[in-house]
């Protein structure tokens, strides 16, 4: 059986993260995207354990108290977190759990989970980027000035991580994302088995 | 311009590394073979520079002397070793620079390249290798026993490596080392240059 493990896609706002990761998930049956526990309440069509795994904030701020998340945040009044127990049985099983988060979570997640593989999606250029954060042109100089302020901390981070992959194109940049998989399940601290299967005796 | 690095191929005598090594150097034209020096004589059809570098005693000397070699042994009477100057002019200009040698070397070389690409090649099981090893029944015993003693000395040092290839087939094989070159060239530490060009200013 081929190792499973984390990898952690991160990116600037508007790079395609989320096409990306939805695209190699539909195409690889490996891959599954790590699902997030919220304190925020179902929206129509939303289910328990597909989108998120709907929690009130008593049992949240339980799962934080005993450890049973991998990163939490709260934003907008609303607690997200990432429950461990689900990510840790998918990579036991040999799944690649995908988790995408932002930038300060995957290096909390890099120290909890070292083996994890931590990618990060550029865009083809920073000209490209500005110009989608930039939007229509309709919206507030400072809502997009702040957007353009969080995606430079954002890329400030790109050194601490193992891979990158440029977003030129969805098809092509899955594929980079399949090779990188690929060879991560190659390697050969990932696989103590086969280490132990060739000690001739 | 994607980044070279050096990538050393080891494995047992049998699995076929020469023939995988050989297949990649075709029809990957990013890689190529590191060209050895040796003091042994030119044998017909062999060019300077193509199968070999052929040096004299003394001048093979100097350069051990003047640390020009990345390593060396002296086997059968003769000088064999690999001269830096050429893997480190390859690897800036981006070559991926294939060396085939043993596990002694391999683990030499990792420590005056920390950046190497150590491949581990593998029989698909034990019982292949003993076969092909044991060769068609027509040699000595001993001889025979040797083999498997270095062969079992040889995969000792499996865990050392980064990546594992089993080689069930050459073209599949030889697809396995180009996803571990795609992926090892989008690491973001062989791209500093990608770093530099992604922080906003």
């Amino acid at each position: 059986m081929k190792p499973g493990f984390l990898m952690v896609v991160s990116g600037p706002a508007g790079v395609g993260k989320g096409t990306l990761v939805s695209e190699l998930i539909r195409l690889n049956e490996q891959t599954l995207l790590s699902v997030s526990a919220t304190t925020r309440a179902p929206r129509p069509g939303e289910e328990d354990g597909v989108q998120y795994w709907f929690k009130d904030r008593q049992s949240f701020e339980q799962m934080i108290h005993e450890d049973q998340l991998l990163e939490w945040v709260e934003y907008c009044g609303n607690y997200y977190g990432t429950p461990v127990d689900h990510v840790t049985a998918s990579v036991a099983e040999g799944k690649i759990v995908i988790l995408e988060i932002e930038v300060e979570g995957a290096l909390n997640i890099r120290r909890i989970f070292p083996d994890a593989v931590l990618v990060f999606i550029l865009p083809p250029d920073l000209e490209t980027l500005k110009k989608r954060l930039s939007g229509r042109g309709t919206e507030p100089e400072d809502v997009i000035y702040r957007r353009l302020k969080r995606a430079e901390e954002e890329l400030s981070f790109l050194s601490r991580y193992d891979y990158f992959v440029m977003n030129v194109s969805i098809p092509q940049a899955v594929e980079k994302l399949t090779k990188i998989i690929d060879a991560e399940q190659r390697r050969v601290n990932r696989n103590p088995e086969l280490v132990q299967r060739f000690q001739v005796v």
